[in-house]
């Protein structure tokens, strides 16, 4: 099984400290909810957190819906071979079932967030989504890991990612863990915590480009396509 | 170069027989906006949708974003390797500067497609997107493709993605026909405009899953990663 960790994602609800700037209050507004049970959405909360404690890379529940989207719709989430978990900035694990059929719609997925961190489990039934806290990353390694854990830095050992990861996939469980932020570096020591620290790309990669290389290369080793 | 077409995809304006019913008439008024002039969005206007011709699989920008999101960022597009074309069910085609770097926030992109159907163009400089009128799928697949083309169909023949378009890539240029749309059949014989069909799986597959087979294999086949 491959397990991927979304690692210090940036989803959240609006901070405290925000919950009272003009910007907020109006949008929350416009959907009729407090502000504080809305999730931060950098893409319309930028004035808001502009000057606000890492500002410019929070917010963006948008990361963790893509990832979602491609890894429950993958060939190897539907041969029942990948586990995806979305640990946060705030320190909570969300856990997803495979059978989840994620909406495409983008504001849907935020108002499906806002119902987990206000309930815990959405929906009642079946419990698709999971929201536990008190989990550091260092946690969640510890505790939820399979197998290696390997990590991605643009200044580690570059491989092959084809090879690298229908090799893995021939020997057995793996851990990947990527980074759920737009910028920057994790707040985590993430090598100290990996067995191994790779890089697929000189450049930094999207969320999306990096589970496109490693999906279809842990499909291939794992022998879900004929020969 | 790998051409990706996005055929018949179900990105249009809200169509004049539904323009004024009451919930494309409060969803436009919402945003400040004729609702001639806004995309139709079946997460949003799923109850005018209902009993309309097709209206089960029609207003999907959420699809044209996501296959486009996961297309520019990928290693392949910014190795220069990669062109985009989204055609769509009324016969438009759109052409996607390489070098775009799409919004995230699915709303966002939605704006931007109803300013690119009333500009042709956005945005002014540089112009990223085009929008040209009169492209049958026929005559994008005779003006536009390069190399052989290549649909795809569950009922073909099977190949393995990574041995198929990794061969292919060093073969030289292709075009890959992708249905743009959530579901039924492509309304063009696509079978007869393409060089070959074949089937990367059994079941249906969604787009950014088959462009996650299809991009990290001709990567993989154009020698852009370390051997």
């Amino acid at each position: 099984v491959l397990t991927v960790v979304l690692a210090e994602s940036e989803l959240e609800l609006v901070p405290e400290r925000l919950k009272h700037h003009p910007a907020m209050q109006k949008a929350a507004g416009r959907r009729g909810e407090r502000a504080g049970r809305t999730i931060l959405d950098a893409s319309v909360h930028h004035d808001a957190l502009r000057g606000f404690p890492d500002g410019m890379r929070r917010g963006r529940p948008d990361m963790v819906h893509f990832f979602l989207l491609l890894g429950l719709d993958s060939v190897l989430n539907k041969a029942g071979g990948l586990r995806l978990l979305v640990h946060t900035r705030n320190d909570e694990l969300i856990r997803v079932s495979p059978e989840t059929r994620i909406m495409r719609n983008q504001p849907r997925f935020i108002g499906l967030m806002e119902q987990l961190y206000r309930f815990g489990v959405v929906p009642q039934d079946p419990p698709l989504f999971r929201l536990e806290r008190g989990w550091t990353l260092e946690r969640v390694i510890r505790e939820e890991a399979k197998g290696p854990v390997v990590a991605l830095s643009e200044e580690a050992r570059r491989v092959n990612p084809h090879r690298y990861f229908s090799e893995k996939a021939r020997a057995g469980d793996l851990t990947l863990v990527l980074g759920g932020f737009p910028k920057g570096d994790f707040r985590t020591d993430v090598r100290k915590l990996a067995t191994e620290t790779v890089s697929l790309h000189p450049e930094s990669l999207s969320i999306w480009t990096v589970m496109t290389e490693v999906l279809a290369a842990w499909e291939d080793g794992s022998g879900l396509f004929p020969e």
